[in-house]
């Protein structure tokens, strides 16, 4: 059988052009890297389409997989087979996680974004254009301080991190600035990954580069010795800054192994992040295709709740209908089955698993938009499971569909593209969760009682002083990025299914200025991750033809 | 009057399918990135074109400005205006000085290469995949020290290093690590810039992907418990850390104002790294053009000397002719004027300054290759000056041309190219310095010696240690990299001129076997350096047409 990298590799691929001719974008409206990946020149004009959006999110991920990315791309191959023009909108992947355990983002077997090992590998440089800027504004920051330190920073309370794109856990907390008086001033540090930094976000949050540059201006970098908050405005390098995003800005294109037109951009992770690519690649799909298909990052508690209360408002969009993703194996995982003996059928934990589904099912609808089950179906999945998991979902007055498209791509969700279609065309009004004006507390609340399931929120002494004064500058009437295990709907990682009576507790908070949200920090998740015991860059290699093995 | 980035962006640009196709490489040759930058797909078949090679060297640099990259570009577009088929070969620029106080690196006034802005913001990405590769592999080491440690690898003998394409003197010296048992294990580290990295120098001394793939696998990570050298290799990474070099390793094909084709890859400086543009780069310009120019950073002292050296004996290839660029306000500077009475005449701080030009010239001629000089003319040189500096030339039986390629382009080198033919036509034998077979003392002294004008080297009790080391692990037959303050021909910043009865200060010896030579620190020679106390990223700014100011 052929792995994904050899699918992609023996892959009919069509020029970049060709996919931009699909969605009338002239060769003139595009910037070749390479022959098949393309940037997008902004603005992307509106082609009076359809406007539908479609938002892919899924039960908790587990390591079983659930293959959400991999459905979103064989719902957008289903799409134009049935001969509705569709774009799908994707983030693009992390370095850190590639080169770790969790692989690339691009899907898998005859559902996947091509050329993966591209798209995996720099890409168009999007991300280490961010890594550039960010770490470009610390050195800036430290070389303020360096000379005089005019703007009087408290070079123990600068907010602004250091990032790299890589897992190094090694480079969590750091003391910078030793080596006596001409290498700069000692202070604590520590590096963020890249796809958790504010510039990420604003990049992804923004409409055009003056409004990128106008949020980059915002940044918080720190406080005075008397704790005024200083922003990079204020240390005068918003121009240098935006100019080092000047062409991450710009969508990229590419196409699914079924050439559907890709647009992949932009990559905060979704549990130390607001998970969603840029709204710009977004605004692409919208605007050049009928149906847009958008994926938000890991579970609905996560990148679904933070698409609906963060993204959408400043896309201006709502979703049309939301897909639910989950697999058998993922749900009996959390049914309580171990890992090692998910390739036996077991319907008992199957029924326990699936309470978990039927809550990220009810969180989505919640908002008021029309909500769908695919059910991707791995070769281990018996009939049996399949039909119990089918009445399940349909017990809950809710539409469940089969997927196969890891082995049949696009053929392999016809059903459910047809069921998007209908579900896109019902009228439906979306209902916020909470709005910008209620204060921090309420807002926790409502996330956490609405989309958790928990009871409410455990505050540390530090996070409640942050939240006083975030009160006091006026910076609380922002909407909240909260970041929590992605594996759980509580903030521990262990508690799978659908535990109930627990609090969140919140350590720490942090306000994004910039990007214009709070982020809440909860029980351990990090920010920077680290490399497994076996990192995947031990199994890759390349050989003389430039061929690629060991990217998954 | 326009800058030079006004002067670039009124260009008349053109598309780069045509360009690559002067130098007879189709279009499915080249990847484009954006309509004016090109990656040449390898290997670049050798178009049996004549295969002369130029290099362009200078005295030591000044605050004053040399404009050696604007010789080396007037000089191209004056050989393809004289129907010589040329094509360049640089150095692509590091973001660290871009953003502080060096600027770009791509020529200036109306001779530059095109499109400035992009050259010098990210352009094809290689440096940002350098750092990541870099970086990845530093990540690597502590997550193998982290999990187990089964290399025996002590934290206090990691010689690698991270790196980041900023001026950051605050990362000099770090302790990473921190944050207890689940964050890595503490330990001293640094931050190098990417420029200074072995990788870039790999990348730039590599014929081809496997080259630079067996390369990677002997770099020297660090050394055990026991005190045994470990390697990529030993590691298990060679893979890892080839593939993200994969597009990076292939050249970039970029113009200048007056459309001379211009190889612009890799960028080591040349005072702490090596110091030329790619092997790749220099041969893809001799594969097809019948006249090559490659630039060497800084003095001869430098770039010039580690051309030879190193580059060359890699390159398979000698240089046949050697231009040394010289203005009449360095050479006053070294003379000992001061900086803001540069544009008065002062022949007698000429005639001394001239000392260093003469020194530069004799280092050269010992490679028994011919050499001219190039008088980059400024507009506040006078007649006198230019004369009496010509004269001095001429006393030296060595020939030299005035040419005003700032305001002519290559109109304004003509002259200089004609005589450069007529040298590449003589036959010439070169005489090597030392050979890699020599002793360490052996080598460092003849390079001290006949290059620098010094009387002999001075050892710390470390590098005497170190020297002793090498010899014993049998790695003390490579060439060295000296690095060494570009401002003096001796390692003190402050001594201009033409010194003698100098010592050369030896602190650290650092072999380099991935890259295949020894590093040699002297002096007070940075590996990171810092930014100024008005960087240039406050005065850049970009508009909404994306239009940049402040880079030069």
């Amino acid at each position: 059988m052929k792995t994904d990298i050899e699918i992609s590799q023996d892959s009919d691929i069509e020029p970049i052009e060709k996919i931009a001719q699909k969605l009338n974008l002239s060769r003139s409206q595009i910037e070749l890297y390479g022959d098949y990946k393309a940037k997008v020149k902004l603005p992307i004009k509106n082609q009076n389409t359809k406007r539908k959006l479609i938002l892919m999110t899924s039960i908790n991920p587990t390591a079983a997989g659930e293959g959400k990315t991999t459905v979103t791309i064989g719902l957008g191959d289903a799409l134009n087979r049935l001969k509705y023009k569709t774009a799908i909108a994707l983030r693009e992947p992390s370095l850190g996680p590639v080169m770790g355990i969790k692989g690339g983002a691009t899907g898998g077997g005859h559902a996947q974004v091509i050329p993966m090992e591209d798209i995996n590998l720099h890409f168009t440089g999007d991300l280490h254009a961010l890594t550039e800027a960010n770490d470009t504004l610390s050195a800036l920051i430290d070389n303020h301080i360096h000379h005089g330190n005019q703007l009087n920073l408290d070079p123990r309370r600068i907010t602004w991190k250091r990032v790299v794109d890589i897992n190094d856990r090694e480079l969590r907390h750091a003391v910078i600035g030793l080596g006596g008086p001409t290498s700069g001033v000692p202070r604590e540090d520590g590096f963020n990954i890249t796809v958790a930094s504010e510039l990420m976000a604003i990049l992804c949050l923004s409409n055009n580069l003056m409004d990128l540059k106008q949020k980059v201006s915002k940044i918080l970098i720190g406080y005075t010795y008397d704790r005024k908050p200083v922003t990079v405005k204020d240390l005068g390098v918003t121009g240098a800054i935006t100019l080092l995003l000047k062409d991450a800005i710009k969508p990229n294109l590419v196409q699914t192994l079924e050439h559907t037109p890709t647009f992949v951009h932009g990559g905060p992770f979704a549990n130390i992040a607001h998970g969603c690519n840029s709204i710009l690649a977004t605004n692409a799909a919208l605007n050049t295709a009928d149906y847009a298909i958008t994926e938000a990052g890991f579970g609905s508690d996560l990148g679904g709740e933070k698409f609906m209360d963060i993204t959408s408002k400043k896309l201006g969009k709502y979703p049309d209908a939301v897909v639910i993703v989950a697999t058998v194996r993922a749900l009996k995982l959390n049914g309580g089955m171990n890992k090692n003996d998910l390739n036996y059928e077991n319907t008992g934990a199957l029924k326990r698993g699936a309470d978990n589904l039927a809550h990220h099912i009810h969180s989505m609808q919640q908002y008021g938009k029309p909500v769908i089950v695919a059910i991707n179906r791995f070769t281990s999945d018996t009939d049996k499971e399949i039909n119990l998991l089918e009445e399940y979902i349909n017990q809950l007055d809710v539409k469940s569909y089969e997927t196969n498209v890891w082995s049949k791509g696009g053929a392999g969700a016809e059903q459910l593209a047809k069921a998007v279609v209908a579900a896109c065309d019902r009228p439906s009004q979306f209902k916020p969760l909470y709005h910008d004006s209620d204060s921090i507390m309420d807002k926790l609340n409502a996330i956490v009682k609405n989309i958790y399931g928990g009871d409410g929120v455990e505050l540390s002494y530090k996070a409640k002083r942050q939240i006083k004064q975030l009160e006091k500058l006026g910076w609380d009437k922002l909407p909240l990025c909260i970041a929590k295990t992605q594996y759980s709907l509580t903030d521990n990682a262990k508690l799978l299914g659908n535990p109930k009576h627990f609090k969140i507790h919140v350590r720490g908070i942090e306000p994004k200025l910039g990007a214009g949200f709070i982020v809440i920090l909860t029980g351990k998740v990090l920010t920077m991750p680290g490399l497994p015991s076996h990192p995947a860059a031990l199994d890759m290699d390349i050989d003389k033809n430039g061929k690629i093995k060991g990217l998954f």
